[in-house]
């Protein structure tokens, strides 16, 4: 038997990611960008709206030409012209008069406000009637008063959401200059294991954590790029790895983690010159028998091979590697959805590792409520069946029925 | 001045999803099926596992044979074999019989529970000693413990999740039927607005909304299938249209859904002789001049052209369409990412409308903070600020500083 020789916390495992550089760049058309994380500040190049622009449909005055109007005494102006969409006016205003406007047309020189066409009446075709005063930019967007030039609009290392994508829309940028997709290798190691294209003999099960591990690299912004089915036997496992290192930016090995008599993982990444084991065993539950190397600025994971463990041992730990090395800085707090609800049942825990506890979430009279689900981390069910997890505290002995807890949808 | 003519609430509204039909279906292969909605109930063929599996290295035994076994009165057992991984055991289990097995072996007939390698100790190749009891099924997963063979794993009208991609996998199944991506039609109006491939003169600006509700359609399922920038014009948008319900299943035409000069959206759904408007004004802000028809099973969308009112509208209005016409059935009530937080500001609303504030959270150590988002509808700045929506019902008047209010993400 060999031992555990390097168990440690998970936010001690955490720290290790500020080890590794971020993906290159490359640039994308604005169209294919929602989700991608920007590889560059964006600074807005010029003012949004350039031009006053009027918020309703009426005529463009000087709102002081108003002051004091009233249905027994309106304000009496001239018209100027009628101004087309998308044109440029060709009259200045003067104080007595005003243009006719409508919703986004450009104010004339001269104006300052915009009177809905609901208070006013036309005396005849060179002459309006105005019954309620307006104030100075009232039914305008002023120059600059949506995007003002030289601010800074998006953040590098930021995900780019629909509404950033509008306001680069309206600064005329077509292409964004974002990270590249980081890509990840998934090696799924087990003698037992079958791809789901072959039929499994009796003792043999199908290959599940290449579809769950896949997912996951997706929802998180990396490409999954699939291996091997791989034997437990070391010559087969390196030969898989070597080719995961020649192309990926992250290495996942799903089984053989542990410290069996099956367990090749450590071997295989030892037998790498520069790789480096910076943890070997995670004191987390599921998901204790969880390895990280580095290579160069490649990680390499060993995972569980039971598929619970594997899917909380990817939210907990690889998620956030994979989300730096895609270039994501400072996530905002609310990135990781959760939910608070009430627990229906003591959940005991051992002390000295952080329990990941999988819950089923129902909304009663009560409020949410949160249930654990019952069965071993080898039970993909017991994840179809869960909407989240619940986190115990290293030294927490547990959770009382009654108490709300924070759930981490998943 | 046309008028409005049919202002109903969002709640009316809503419910004419349900007129529509959703898409067709399609075969798609797992690995493309991450977030997809499906379109059959997934019921298990087989037993998950089909034979009772090893969660531990050690002995597979009949746990009988260790009742009573101690360090002081250790169990004698006779070993029959080593069960290679993924191999049928070729020999039974007798009542003071083991076999050697790994994790995930196949437990021999005769046996039920497997005793952990670290509680024996190998008397010489044939015998064992024994010194720990085990009790029936530890340390194994029995036949179906996973899935039970034809219980119901995932339903129609569910989004696949990564979970449900490896119970799908773990049953063998290489293709899913899922619905159809909805293709969303969009046509902006203005005759101010121009692509963003092309320099706007003074007095015209960017066409933003092409690009937030493409991002939001992606978001939610849906194709974005742009049309065309389209003036304010009756002829130019009746072609836009035919060219869009000639293609799409759903169409939004943003601008000119007002009552205004040049808003020519309603007299354009009309001249399709089939076509029927549910709604003209919703009871909303921001939003309130949206327009819903339908032409046979396609929903057409009237949005207002200011970029923050189309995306508000988008989120609270169009998107359960969308997601209704994409197949998706019963989400669960956590679907909608929502935060809690405290208001730091009084918030007027207007009584007999829907009001949608945007908000900006930060933490605290008082907790999460809700910070209103100042600024007109027309000006994308204020999503860009913004982190989430508060909704203040019809008929309140208001929100008070240091209430608690539930913040959707957006």
């Amino acid at each position: 038997m060999k031992s555990f020789f390097k168990v440690i916390s998970p936010e001690k495992l955490l720290s290790y990611k500020h080890d590794f550089l971020c993906v290159g760049q490359e640039k994308c058309t604005i169209d294919k960008c929602l989700e991608r994380i920007l590889a560059e500040d964006m600074v807005a190049s010029e003012n949004i709206p350039a031009f006053r622009r009027a918020t309703m449909d009426g005529y463009a005055v000087n709102a002081t030409a108003t002051y004091g109007a009233s249905d027994a005494n309106p304000a009496l102006l001239f018209i100027k012209e009628t101004i087309g969409m998308g044109e440029i006016p060709q009259e200045k205003i003067g104080f007595q008069e005003a243009s006719k406007i409508a919703t986004g047309g450009m104010l004339p020189e001269g104006a300052d406000s915009v009177v809905m066409i609901e208070y006013t009446d036309a005396i005849d075709s060179h002459t309006i009637e105005v019954f309620k005063s307006v104030a100075p930019l009232q039914h305008v967007i002023d120059i600059g008063e949506d995007i003002k030039i030289n601010s800074l609009q998006c953040k590098k290392g930021q995900v780019i959401r629909a509404q950033d994508l509008g306001c680069l829309a309206a600064l005329g940028f077509q292409e964004l200059c974002v990270y590249q997709k980081p890509r990840v290798a998934i090696i799924s190691t087990g003698d037992e294991i079958v791809p789901i294209s072959q039929s499994p003999s009796m003792g043999e099960i199908r290959d599940i954590n290449r579809y769950t591990l896949s997912a996951q690299i997706l929802q998180n912004g990396g490409i999954p790029v699939f291996i091997a089915n791989v034997p437990d036997n070391f010559n087969d496992l390196c030969a898989a790895c070597e080719k995961a290192l020649a192309i990926a930016d992250m290495v996942l090995i799903s089984g053989g983690s542990s410290v069996g008599m099956r367990d090749y993982t450590v071997d295989t990444i030892q037998n790498f010159d520069q790789a480096e084991i910076l943890a070997h065993g995670v004191s987390i539950q599921p998901g204790k028998p969880t390895i990280l190397a580095r290579l160069s600025n490649i990680p390499i994971w060993g995972l569980p091979g039971h598929v619970t463990s594997a899917m909380i041992v990817f939210h907990i730990l690889v998620r956030p590697f994979l989300r730096h090395l895609a270039g994501e800085l400072n996530p905002p707090f609310y990135s990781q959805p959760s939910i608070s609800a009430r627990l229906t049942r003591n959940i005991a825990s051992a002390q000295g590792r952080e329990e990941y506890v999988r819950v089923r979430l129902e909304q009663s009279s009560d409020g949410t409520l949160a249930t654990p689900v019952q069965g071993k981390s080898g039970l993909i069910r017991t994840m179809v069946h869960a909407d989240g997890l619940v986190v115990i505290p290293e030294n927490d002995e547990g959770l009382d029925a009654g108490s709300m807890v924070n759930v981490f949808l998943i």
